[in-house]
């Protein structure tokens, strides 16, 4: 039925997540996360590269309205992401968010390798950074910008 | 104030939606989208690989009271989620698109070049198939598998 053969989605290119207090998530992002934002329309959106990809941060109460070409979409309630960072680098991060402030909400070690920070956006967002390999991903599968400080 | 330099996020590793009827959506995401099931766990979840990263199906009933190691989050009410397709595949998909008997919701170019299709999965969440491009992010970015049918 299908054709032609070697139709396929070659990744994720936007992931989005919403926050009614667009600003104060956006901020976690940028001071936090240290994502850097590409584009802002106040009230509606502020977008950030990431990697090989998008990070798209709405309020929900203009996406839903929107209107023109784009369909409307807007989620309530806490939604869940994962950034992949560096195994080296996860004590590093520690160290940050706490003087940043920002809680710690989980810290696993999976049984099967790797670890998983869980924080929480302004928003409410579950905000994970995690090793890759957790998924059996190398680490630099998808990268852009190894940080100058690797080896 | 940040240290120590380099410390970045690479890239987003998970990217979620949610749907109440879960195995209804997951259906729309292996047939229509061609997405890998990589996990399963009846009623809460299924897991795909994309690209380099994970795209993260949830039943919003079930992770809202999780409980166990990872934090709850649950979201309600159409998100939104872009995956990337070669630009020369468009066409091809939007043959398979309709004869999948998936509507699409709008076909928009870009005026900076590129070009997004709207599909809504059974959920309601507002799925796009898109062009790296608008970004101005290369196609090859971030892929594994490029289709065998590319030049």
């Amino acid at each position: 039925m299908h054709e032609p053969t070697g139709l396929e989605v070659r990744g994720v290119l936007e992931t989005c997540l919403y926050a009614e207090e667009l600003e104060a998530s956006a901020g976690f992002y940028e001071r936090v996360l240290r994502l850097r934002a590409v584009s802002r329309l106040e009230g509606r959106h502020v977008f950030f590269r990431c990697g090989s990809g998008m990070f798209l941060l709405f309020d929900p109460n203009a996406t839903q309205t929107d209107g023109g070409e784009v369909p409307p979409h807007g989620a309530r309630g806490p939604g869940h992401v994962a950034f992949a960072v560096g195994a080296a680098e996860l004590g590093s991060w520690r160290v940050h968010l706490e003087r940043e402030g920002v809680p710690v909400e989980a810290d696993v070690t999976w049984p099967s390798g790797g670890t998983s920070l869980y924080l929480r956006d302004p928003a409410g967002n579950s905000v994970e950074l995690t090793t890759p390999t957790i998924w059996s991903i190398p680490e630099e599968d998808g990268l852009i910008g190894r940080p100058e400080a690797d080896p």
